[in-house]
C-alpha cells in the first residue's frame, strides 16, 4: 500500500523480460548496440519527426546534459521555483553547465506564472554583461504539483521563447502521465509547441533505470555523446538500458502503464472530492490533499505509505503508479472517508 | 556633475602618489613584495585581530574566491535577491565554486528579511542529498539599496549563522561608507558580530583598482593563494595594488574619503527630504529617490549624470563619492527643487 | 567468439537472478533500500575493515567522484599516461574536480615508473602557487596493459604517497582479476598497502551495471552522497544496482568469475607463448600480442572479434571474460597456431 | 642588478604618465570608456585587420578566456610541456574551460616538436567519445625557453591546425620581444600565419598591469565580455588599464622597449658566448646558460638577482627588460668572465 513514490514501484514485467531477453551472448558496448539504434528509430516514429536520442539512467543526467546544450556558463535557466532541477538535484544543472544561474519563478500549482516570466524577461538585459544571459526556459510536465500545462499554455510559452530567443526544455520525468492526462499526441505536446528538447522519463512509469534526452532542435545536438561520457553517464552495457526503452514504447506500453496510474489517481479523487480538500487539480498520477493530522497519523498506522509535504503538517502527496493495485486505492479511500465521517 | 557611480570617480591623489612612489626600481613580483606584507599588518591593526589578507583587483573576484572557501560545489549561498553576487556578477560565484546554488532572499531596502531566512533554513534539509547544502550567508554592507544592517541585525544574523552552522560573508564594496554610516569600528561590524570573511573594497572609495579578501576565520584560509592564481587574479606587479591599499588605510584616509561621500549624500537628502520621496533610508553614500519623469529629463539635460533604476521610470539612483564636489551637490539640489516648486 | 571486451559479455545468471528477485513489490528509493545497506556490510567483511561504500553504475563515475574527494580544483592527479581516467574518460576527472590537472606518467607495461614519479614529486613545489598541488596518485589494478602492480610495488607507492602527503586511489575496473592474479586478499591489495579509495568494478566481471566507490580513509568520505547526486548518479531504483553487488560478492562469486577469465587468458598464453610475441606479461585476463597483419586479417575473417591496438597495426588485445567459452579459446589458439606454422 | 624577471621591473614612465593623465575627473566605468575604444582601433591598425580586443590585467586571464572560446569542456588543448598555461597557471585553463584536458608535448628549446604533434593528432580520434576532442594548439612566442618559432615553423603549425580543424592560440606574454626578435610585422607573426587569437602582453615590457586578448577569428568572439565578467576580470575603472595599452602601442613604444631588452640580452650573449654554454639559442630577452655552481654563488653574493632553473643546479635564467641598465649588463658580463678566466 505504497503511495510514496512511483520510484519505489517495481519493474513492469514486459520491461524486465526485455532485459532478460537482451542478455543473449555478446553485444557491442557503449551504445553501439542494436537496441540503442532501434530506440532512436522508435522515437522518430513516436514523435513523427527527426530527433536525436541519448539514452541515460537518471532524469537528473537528462536534465543536466540538456541544460549544457542550451545554456552557456554565463547564461541563466528560467524555471519554476519547485522545479526538480532547481529544488531537487543538489546543484546538478549548475555543475554540468559550468556555473549557469537558475532563476526560480513563482506560479500556482507548479506552473510558471507566464506574466511573471514575460515581465522578468522584458526587464532583463539592461545591465549587459553584468547579468547572466537568459538562455533556457525549463518546464516540468507533469509539474511537481501533479498538474499539466495545457496546450494553450505551451503555445504561450513558445511565443515567449521565440520573442526572447531562448530554448525550451521539458522535464518529462512523468511524460507518459502528461500525454495521457492531456489526451494529446507526444508530438503535439513537444516539438509542435516549440519544445527543443525533452527529458523523457521511463523509470517512474515501469522501467528499471531508463531515461532519454530527446532533442528536436538540430542546433542543440553537438557532441552529446562526449557530454554523456565526460559526466560518467556512458553505460558500458548500454543494451540493458536501451532494451528497456524498446519495450517501454513498443505497443504503446508506456501509455497503457500511465493510463492505469492516472486512472487510480482519478478514482481516489472522484471518491473523496466532496469530502476533502485537494490542494492542486488532479490531472495526472499525483494527488495533493489536505487532511486532519489525526487522520494522517491513523492511515499511516494502517500501513499506507506517503509523504507529508515539506513545509506543511497536514498536506500529503499520494503518487499512483503503474503498479498501484486498485484494491489498495479502494482501501485507502475507504479508510480516509471513514475517518472523516 | 557625475552621480552615476563611484566607479566613475577618479583616483584619490594620495593613492595615486603611492603608486608613483612604488615605481622605484625592481621589486619582487607575485605578491612577495614589501607593500603586500605591510597591508596584512595594517589590516591586523585596523581590525584588531588576526586575519589573512588577499589583495585583488575586483570585488567580484573577492566575493567569488570568498565563496569557494566556504561553499562546496554541492552547497548553497543565501543572499538578498539584489545582492551584487546574485544579480550583477554574471554567474561568477556559481563558476568559482564549481556549481554552488545561489538562493535569493527577499527583504526591504536591500536587507535580507531575517524571518524569511530563518524560516527557509528551518525547512531545509528534510530532503537530504537532493538539496544543496546551505553553507554561506552573504550580506552586502552597505546594501545595494544604500542602506545598512544595524549592529543588532548583524548580531541576529550571527545567531542564525551559528544555529545552522553556516559561514557569514560580508560584501564590503562600500565598506568604508558603512563603517562611517554606522559610526562603529571595523572590528565591531565584522568579526565581532560573526563575519567570517569580508570583501574589503577600496576602488569605489578612491583607489584605482584595489580590493582585498580579508578572512577572520582561520578555518577558511586554506590555499587562498592557489585559488587566486588559478582564477587569473594573481597580479604580477602586485606592488601596484598593495601600495594603493597601504595608502588607503594609512592615516584613516579611507574613513576621511567615505565621510565626505556620506556627507554629500546627507546634504542632498536634508535639503530635499521635505519635497521629494526617498525610496530607501539614506544611510551612506547612495540615494534612491522618486521624481517626476519630466524632472528627471530636465536635470539630465542640464548635464547631471545618474541611473534611472531598472524596472522603474521615475526612480533615480544618485551616488556620492569621495570626489563629489560640494558645489555640484548644491547645483543638483537647487535644480531639483526649482523644478518641483 | 568475442575477445573484444569484457564489457560486451552478458550478465552472469546468478546476478541476473538477483535483479529479478529484487523486483518484488515496492522498496525505498534513492539508496535507502536494504540491498544497499547489505552491500556496505558485505564490503566491510570482505575487506576486513571499516569502509564507506557508494554504489554507482559506471567506473568513470566511481573514479571521478573519488578524485573530487581527494583532489581540490587547484590540485593535480598523478597517473599513468594510459590510465583510463587520463586517456578514456573524455575529461571526466577534470570536470568533476572543477579543473584539477592530470599529470601523465610514463612506465613500462602500464605501470607508473616509480623512479619517475618520485623524481617528479621531488622537483615539484618550488614554484609555489603557480603550480597545481600534487594531491592524488591514481593507479589502475589490473593496469590498462593487463598487468599487475606487485604487493612490493604497492608498498613502494605507499611510501611515496606518505612522503609527499598524497592520497592513493586504485581504479579497480578489473579488481577481481587482479586479486585472483596476485593471489592475495582484497585487504592486502588495498588499505593494507595504503590505498585510500577503490573504484570497485563488477560490470566487466559479470554484472549488468554495477560499480562502487569504496573509501577506506575516513577523512575522504565527506558528503559523498551529495557528490553522487549532483552528478546525476543517484539511481532512483537503487535496489537494482545493489542487488547485483550483493550477488556479485556473495559466496565469492566475484572471485570464481575472475578465476575463469584469468584461466582462459593463461590457456591461450601457455599454448602460444613459444610461437608468438607477447607485448606485456599476461597476469590477469587481458593479452596483448603481436601477430603478422595477414594472420590478424585471417582470424578476423574467421569470426574472432578483438581490437587492433591504437597506434599499431600488428598488436592485438584479447580480453577473456567470465563468459568466455573454453572451446572458443581453443579454436582461437588453434587458428593462430595453424596460420603461423 | 635584477635579472630575475621582467615582472619585477618598474613601469615605463610614458605609460605611468598615461595613467596619471587618464585620472582627470569622471569617466564611464566597466570598459565603456574612450581609452578602451581607442585601443581596439589601435590594434586594428597595428595588426592591419579586423580584430576584437578584450583588455585584461593578467596573462593567465587572457590565456584562459582564450581557451574557453576555442575549447569545449570535453576538448583538449595541445601545448608544450613547459608552456605557461600548462606548468605555471595552477590549473586555470582547466578551470575556465570547465574541465578541458591539457595535452603536454615535448620539443627542444621550448618549442613543440611538430612531428610529435602531427603524429599525436593522426592517432587521435579512433576512440571516439572516450577521448577528449583536440580543439586548440597553444604556442608561446617567445617560448618559455626564450626562443622563437620561425615564420616557417608557424606556417607548418598553421597547416597542421587546418588539417585537423583546430584553433591556434599564441601566448604572447613577451610578444613585443618576439616581433623584434623575428624582425617581422605583428600581422605576419599572427593572423597571417593562422593565429586565431593572441594573448598580447604588455606588463612584462613596461606596463603596470595590462594585457589583452586579441581575437582575429570572428567565429571565436562570442560573449567575450560575459566571459570576462563572470571570471571577475572586468575592472571597474578600466580606463586605467586601457590608457596603459594606448601609451604602450603609441609611437611604437612597445617595440622600442623590447628592442632595448633584446639588445641587452644580445650584449651579454655576444660577450660571453665563447666562454660559457648557452642552453637555448638567445633570440629575444631571456638567456639560459650553464655556469659552475661556485660562479653562480659568487655573482649572487655580488648582488645580481636571477633564478637557478628548477630541476638543475647550474643553469641560470637571466631576463633582460626594458628597464635593464646597460651598465648592469656590463657589470654582470665582467663578473662572470672574470670568475671563469
Amino acid at each position: 500500500m505504497n503511495f510514496r513514490s512511483d520510484n519505489e514501484a517495481p519493474i513492469n514485467t514486459t520491461i524486465l523480460n526485455a532485459i532478460i531477453k537482451a542478455n543473449q551472448g555478446f553485444e557491442e558496448s557503449y551504445g553501439y548496440d542494436t537496441y540503442s539504434d532501434h530506440f532512436t528509430a522508435q522515437c522518430q516514429q513516436l514523435f513523427q519527426c527527426w530527433c536525436e536520442v541519448l539514452p541515460l539512467v537518471t532524469g537528473t543526467a537528462a536534465n543536466s546534459i540538456g541544460m549544457t546544450l542550451a545554456c552557456p556558463p554565463y547564461g541563466s535557466i528560467l524555471c519554476h521555483e519547485q522545479a526538480h532541477l532547481n529544488a531537487d538535484e543538489c546543484g546538478a544543472p549548475e555543475f554540468f553547465t559550468g556555473g549557469a544561474k537558475l532563476i526560480s519563478m513563482p506560479g500556482d500549482h507548479g506552473k510558471i506564472d507566464l506574466d511573471f516570466l514575460e515581465n522578468y524577461l522584458s526587464h532583463t538585459g539592461a545591465h549587459g554583461e553584468h547579468e547572466s544571459l537568459p538562455s533556457v526556459i525549463s518546464i516540468t510536465q507533469c509539474t511537481e504539483a501533479g498538474t499539466l500545462y495545457t496546450l494553450k499554455e505551451l503555445k504561450q510559452l513558445n511565443e515567449i521563447k521565440q520573442k526572447y530567443n531562448l530554448s525550451l526544455h521539458m522535464d518529462g520525468a512523468r511524460f507518459a502521465n502528461a500525454v495521457v492526462g492531456l489526451g494529446c499526441s507526444a508530438a503535439e505536446m513537444t516539438w509542435q509547441t516549440g519544445i527543443d528538447m525533452l527529458s523523457f522519463g521511463a523509470t517512474k512509469n515501469g522501467a528499471m533505470m531508463a531515461e532519454a534526452l530527446i532533442i528536436f532542435n538540430p542546433h542543440l545536438t553537438k557532441q552529446i555523446k562526449r557530454l554523456r561520457k565526460r559526466s560518467g553517464h556512458l553505460i558500458s552495457k548500454m543494451r540493458f538500458v536501451s532494451s528497456q526503452l524498446n519495450a517501454y514504447v513498443n505497443n504503446d506500453l508506456w501509455l497503457e502503464l500511465a493510463q492505469h496510474a492516472n486512472l487510480m489517481a482519478q478514482k481516489f479523487f472522484q471518491a473523496t472530492q466532496s469530502t476533502i480538500t485537494f490542494v492542486h487539480p488532479v490531472e495526472a498520477n499525483e494527488v495533493f490533499c489536505q487532511l486532519p493530522v489525526k487522520v494522517i497519523d491513523k492511515i499511516r498506522e494502517e500501513g499506507f505509505k506517503f509523504h507529508v509535504w515539506p513545509g506543511s503538517n497536514d498536506i500529503i502527496r499520494l503518487v499512483f503508479s503503474h503498479a498501484t493495485a486498485e484494491a489498495d486505492v479502494a482501501k485507502l479511500t475507504q479508510s480516509v472517508l471513514s475517518q472523516l465521517n
